[in-house]
């Protein structure tokens, strides 16, 4: 009696492991390929839904810990340890799930690329198309892959929301575009209590922060081609208010041009893109262009015992007579107690502390002393800005639509630069999973299939652009 | 009787051009590569002194007539035709010959310093020493072979010049030097009745003009490394007065700092490379700087219609109201008829002129617009101008060496360019062929052995440095 219940509930345990085991295996797979803090939303969003989606989540990173605390009390996470350079390790990975998200260093994402290639799998990033990944469209294509990629937030959100509008003036109302312009900014919420002269610290990649704008920039305005040299990039600002939330220094971004391509609009009079600084932030920053201190092209002498205040002076002239402030200060054409020679103090670069590198280019150098007081700790809150401007041609009238959307981090961990680059590439998973996206091989979200449902969704999770709308 | 006498003759005749054959396969055989203007006084004094010398000289260059100009009424002189690129003709002229000079685009040296290696010839120029080439050294030295670069002008007669002095200061009086700063300039000789406000037009490689400077700039000053990014270039500079010869602007050369290692100078105090130009030009040029016009890092669009005008308005804003020379005098802080917006009109930047060009980078559409102006005709003479200055410390007292070279050319085809570019390496070939060089494998002529006599023979050819002692 005892034996046959007890046969009896081995039995009806082995049917039970036979149904999970057969539900795990008709569950879809995705895999997150690297664990930071742009991933954070992503990964919450895909686990919530987990269940509805009938999907697992695999979260790998180089470090463990970092994975493991991602999934950590979803049980459809699943963390790994991972590196890239090991082939086997990514091979596995890739090939025993459905859709790679690739949150790796936009170097990285070509070799993952070729293995959803050969393993015929979806792959989405947040990061600019790149010439390699171009190449591999028709194979996608022809293997019924997607490869979507600047699906995040800039590249992404500011791809979805300009060309839904753009598409809208076009195509519904059959009217000319006449002019656009588009800057983002990744920046700090206010905060009047916070003592920071620049109202900015990293919220993202400090290096890309250093070297923004490096290059050559070039626009159209007024059906004229113009060209900026980096030297000059942080005079030649735009100022922008917008409504509720104050003014903006705009300067632009480097190839604007391209976008005559991507978004259609050859025969365009404006076309500008850029970045959005807090009033009085680019012309100190033009201090560091200026001096030469954002330059990555070659190495300092001298630099395992420099300190902040040598690291200044050496980019000014000899003269034993003058302190580094006053020929900074007459060198830039500054007064002495000015905002832009406050902000410079404020970051401690006149005093005598050891900068604590070994080595270093100048941006390096630099990109470390900021570093000591652009952290961001757990009670600041981030900000994440975009603002569009249209123009177009309604018979003798022209018009202008503006369009802003400002977004607010709750901490430092969940900050609104995570949300806005996360959820797109979560959002366009789940509807990959549900089956409602038709486009495959190497695309970008500019079309209604992507950028309708994408903004919706983001809508409703708070990410809202305000339109207005104008007569010039 | 007629038969005998014509047999005689005949064996003559065959004894005759016996000997010639023979004589001719004993003479040195100079092979120079590359016939263009720097090349002139070059050849014409190996030519001039190849009886001497016992020597032919061979003049190679892709257009055959511009090597057959330069051998024209010299029997021992021969033109040939020459492609670098043709791998089998190199191979040819350089493994028929005893001493190779290469005054091909720096470039291809390479390629002909592999050959020279190969069929065991001298190799000679007029460049700077490339990382490939200093690989060279153990496998020339074995093969007993001199591969001498940097022996021209700048680089060449400056490091003469300057080493000179310093072993003089350091191995024949024992002391040290404090500071060194050297100065060379490709001018126009002074001409007040030239209508030229840059007293300056292309003697030398346009390009290299145009992209003067580009990189980093690091010096030392008073014990401190120093850095100058290129947009600040042309107004940290210095002013230098030449006695019998006025004054002159020194702006800094690219990397000083290499002359710690070349001329053993560690623990120098001072450390600075430059190059002149005349009063007002520094200030001018730095207008092409600032606006982005030199800049040789990207194409721009429109370049096929453009005008010289476009050309200027392509870099500042857009403004409707107000005209090209007012913008830019405006962006720039200069009044509309100060010395530096009368400089941009006399080379007629502000005309609707078609540029002329199919495309192009910034650069090379100034460098075109330039050449329209800044070309030398037969009329004019160009100067060159060295300048060095030397502390070293003597007991209690420091002590100032100053030393000049002021050369100036005779026509637009004797250039003082041409003949201090191509002397040295004239001389040096001389020293080679009589056997007084002793050192082999890469050099470049900073010792006795080569700055002695190249120094001393230039010197009676009117090539002479003036020089002056005083305390500070």
């Amino acid at each position: 009696m005892c034996t046959l219940y007890s046969r009896l509930l081995f039995d009806l345990r082995k049917v039970f492991l036979y149904f999970e085991w057969k539900l795990t295996h008709l569950m879809n797979k995705v895999l997150v390929l690297g664990a930071g803090r742009s991933a954070t939303s992503l990964i919450n969003y895909l686990l919530q839904k987990s269940d509805e989606l009938a999907c697992q989540v695999t979260v790998a990173d180089y470090a463990l810990q970092l994975a493991e605390e991602k999934v950590e009390g979803f049980k459809n996470g699943r963390a790994v340890a991972f590196n890239i350079n090991k082939e086997q390790e990514a091979i596995h990975l890739i090939s025993t799930h459905d859709i790679i998200i690739s949150m790796l260093p936009a170097r990285f994402h070509i070799e993952v690329a070729q293995l959803c290639l050969r393993y015929s799998k979806h792959l989405l990033t947040a990061s600019y198309v790149s010439d390699d990944m171009k190449v591999l469209d028709e194979a996608a294509k022809e293997k019924g892959l997607l490869f979507l990629n600047e699906c995040g937030l800039d590249p992404g959100i500011d791809h979805m929301s300009a060309k839904k509008v753009i598409d809208h003036i076009r195509e519904e109302k059959g009217l000319e575009l006449r002019a656009f312009e588009s800057f983002t900014g990744g920046l700090l919420a206010p905060d009047p209590s916070r003592d920071n002269p620049w109202e900015y610290a990293f919220t993202w990649n400090p290096r890309n922060v250093v070297l923004a704008g490096q290059g050559n920039v070039k626009f159209i305005q007024e059906g004229r081609y113009k060209f900026i040299p980096y030297h000059k990039l942080f005079r030649r600002i735009e100022m922008i208010h917008i409504p509720g939330h104050g003014y903006f220094e705009g300067y632009a971004n480097r190839d604007s041009l391209k976008y005559l391509d991507v978004y259609e609009l050859q025969g365009i009079q404006t076309l500008y893109r850029g970045t959005l600084r807090r009033p009085g932030f680019c012309k100190a920053w033009d201090l560091f262009v200026q001096l030469g201190a954002t330059d990555d092209s070659y190495e300092m002498e001298g630099v395992a015992k420099m300190t902040h205040r040598q690291f200044i002076n050496s980019f000014l002239s000899y003269n034993p007579n003058d302190s580094v402030e006053l020929k900074l200060a007459h060198y830039m054409g500054l007064d002495l107690e000015g905002p832009e020679m406050h902000r410079l103090k404020w970051l401690g670069l006149f005093e005598e502390e050891e900068v604590g590198l070994i080595k270093g280019t100048p941006a390096q150098v630099l990109e470390h002393i900021l570093k000591k007081k652009w952290t961001i700790d757990e009670s600041i809150k981030d900000q994440i800005v975009m603002w569009h401007l249209f123009d177009y041609v309604d018979g003798t009238v022209t018009k202008r639509i503006r369009s802003a959307m400002v977004a607010t981090g709750e901490n430092a961990t969940d900050t609104a630069m995570s949300k806005t680059v996360g959820l797109p590439l979560a959002i366009v998973t789940k509807l990959l999973l549900q089956d409602k996206i038709k486009a495959r091989g190497v695309q970008i979200p500019i079309t209604p299939e992507f950028y309708n449902p994408i903004l919706e969704e983001l809508e409703t999770l708070g990410f809202q652009f305000i339109e207005e709308e104008v007569e010039l």
